[in-house]
């Protein structure tokens, strides 16, 4: 039995053992920056020139020399004379000599002679009759220093600035930052594929009406379903017959198109040992590890070909979807190049009943969170390990640590949601 | 000047006056379940049968009466006779009569005069000359109670049982269960169209080399990756003239062909203006508020005409995305009939800096995330609203409550991701 020649390891030991058995840096390619939502960067990206390229307004008033407004107060006003105006998205051409100041707008451009912008409610027109234009005197009512309400060049980033790092998901936001450089293509790891098979006899697909004894194929969508939220691009190769020359044939042709391969075993001992064999003869290193020291997902198959992570997950769907995202989700970010993950989402809540574990392993239990009078609180969502509706029912997974025997009722516990 | 004519509303009070403008239920479609991650349900999904359908057992091992294994003990083993095998994907045709047994598999059918499985470990072979075939004798180890290591039919969920109610978020766990239960589609809330205009006489395409005070379109494609997180379908109609004729055409064809328009304004108050002019000429019942009180955003229009959300945001790009994601994505949930929105991921930091605030408003600083010795630590990244690098540099948001007047460094400080 394969097994045997296997240690149990725990789940953070076991990550690390595959991540270091994984290709890098990852294929790239070049994308329409704004496709690239979510995709990770190939390289450091460099601003190409300084943003803004021009000094701008942030206010709408009047471009001034500082100096000029130098003690100005309600009391004893300064006077200025306003020359022209600087037109949304135009030059500034107007000059702006010593007492003289120039109409700007928020965004507007300041004229090179004009060192601060004086916002137009600290000032005051008085020569009302003239409305139509220029010139005309304004009161100022307070002074600015110099450079006050104006953004520099360069002051959002300097020209030659490493604007991303390589590694870095893409976000709304950084999308626009490399648009407003003029950086409208981005150079990305290529989005792994993933291969996902399924054995087991008892597999049928979901629209079969299943006989005595058979069971559908839910594995296959909510593997590939994880795997596209990480950034892999999933294919599933559908049933494989619990046959070990056609779940090798299956495998090797899976391995040689895509960077990832999970097979989601039969639920019994045997079909497991026949995923482990395949994997072990798809080449080296091949099993890194058989069993990971948690529950649910103890008899999973950790491995690796060629650089590319292979996976042998139970054929239950909470175990194989919890040990898909404990190792397929990592290894996808890291096949990305991501530097580093996406934190998870997790809240803090009271535990609503004792939850039982042994010390030595690391237990997953989904949980539902309430809200009460005394705050948020997890309500433990029992079941049998093969039962899919526990995570439908649940928010998240309570984690009970490696070296707790459990936790009890009214403890503090981090639910990790999804 | 319209902004005469409207309070500035704090956040909470400015959703809940938008949310009630908007229309309910939302349209529908049915989708293929395998591609409805992210889409929200429609109707309360009922199981057509009970999961699982036949009972299962939990274990390799034997199928027993129960009562045969009573007493059963190390020292004093009960003696079973197996008369046959339940393979993977079959019927148990094999019938258990008083002192016999059933070997059957972990997802295995349990015979119908069988109610309970002794796991393999706690039996013992006798006769180990006979390995072939059936019958052979087995010494039992331990007692099993009726229906240990079996899972009953509709244990996982019973037949006619609400699995899923309307306006559900579909996760991967969540497809697996509709699959499981062979509903291959699904119905679910089509994806509200978002049309995003930009104008403002300053902004250019991001392919363009802007001009002396020119800057290149951004909003456009920030709200658009946004928009499509929170499960929209954006399309860009790109830069309209500065111009209300021409600014109130593009709107109204964009409101005719999508449940949500966003007009990011140019940066002055006289675009701002003509965007609120804009959307009080759409139909009723036109703006709801001009001005919301947090910092950035302030200047933010909020509308809705016959339903549908019409939002005028500010054009600075950081004020643009942080009101997008205020408005535009509660709004964006409420459309597709989403019963709860997905939690927002936030940590708990220690702050590393003073930041100053003002009461009587909700401030939303970037702040970057580093670990040192004492934990996670907020570092606030200062810089003015519209340079969109503050945001690029950061890892989520600081808020600042409505009631007080600025945070203290050392301060233990929610952030919200992004």
């Amino acid at each position: 039995m394969m097994a045997e020649f296997f240690n149990v390891l725990p789940p953070d030991e076991a990550r690390a053992l595959l991540l270091a058995h994984l290709t890098t840096p990852p294929a790239t390619e070049t994308v329409a920056t704004a496709d690239a939502l979510g995709r990770v960067t190939a390289r450091p990206i460099l601003a190409p020139h300084p943003l803004p390229t021009f000094r701008r307004s942030t206010m709408d008033g009047y471009a001034v020399r500082a100096a000029d407004t130098h003690g100005a107060s309600e009391t004893l006003p300064a006077l200025l004379r306003v020359v022209g105006e600087v037109g949304m998205g135009r030059a500034a051409s107007v000059a702006v000599g010593p007492g003289e100041a120039a109409s700007v707008h928020t965004g507007g451009m300041i004229p090179d002679t004009a060192g601060a912008v004086v916002q137009v409610e600290h000032t005051q027109r008085i020569d009302r009759a003239a409305l139509a234009g220029f010139p005309y005197e304004i009161e100022v009512l307070r002074p600015v220093a110099e450079g006050q309400n104006v953004i520099q060049v360069g002051e959002d980033v300097a020209g030659g600035a490493e604007v991303l790092a390589a590694g870095r998901r893409l976000r709304p936001q950084d999308l626009g930052g490399l648009l407003a450089l003029g950086l409208t293509s981005v150079a990305v790891a290529r989005r792994p594929r993933v291969a996902i098979l399924a054995t087991g006899d008892e597999v049928v697909a979901p629209e079969a009406t299943p006989g005595p004894g058979q069971v559908r194929d839910i594995n296959s969508y909510t593997i590939a379903a994880l795997a596209q939220t990480a950034g892999g691009l999933p294919r599933r190769w559908g049933i494989v017959a619990d046959d070990l020359a056609a779940l090798r044939a299956a495998a090797e042709a899976a391995l040689a198109e895509s960077e990832m391969v999970v097979i989601t075993a039969g639920s019994s001992v045997s079909a497991r040992d026949m995923t482990a064999t395949v994997i072990a003869g798809l080449g080296a290193p091949g099993v890194l590890l058989h069993g990971v020291a948690t529950r649910p997902g103890k008899p999973t198959i950790v491995g690796a070909v060629a650089g590319k992570p292979v996976l042998g997950l139970p054929g239950n769907p909470v175990s194989a979807l919890v040990q898909f995202d404990m190792f397929g989700v990592p290894a996808l970010y890291h096949l990305q190049g991501l530097a580093g993950p996406p934190p998870r989402q997790r809240v803090w809540a009271r535990l609503a009943a004792n939850v039982p574990s042994a010390s030595g392993r690391e237990d997953y239990v989904p949980a539902r969170l309430e809200q009460d009078a005394g705050g948020l609180l997890a309500v433990p969502v029992f079941g049998k390990s093969n039962l899919i509706y526990t995570l439908v029912g649940a928010d998240g997974l309570i984690v009970v640590p490696l070296n707790r025997a459990g936790l009890m009722a009214g403890d503090t516990v981090e639910v990790r949601l999804f």
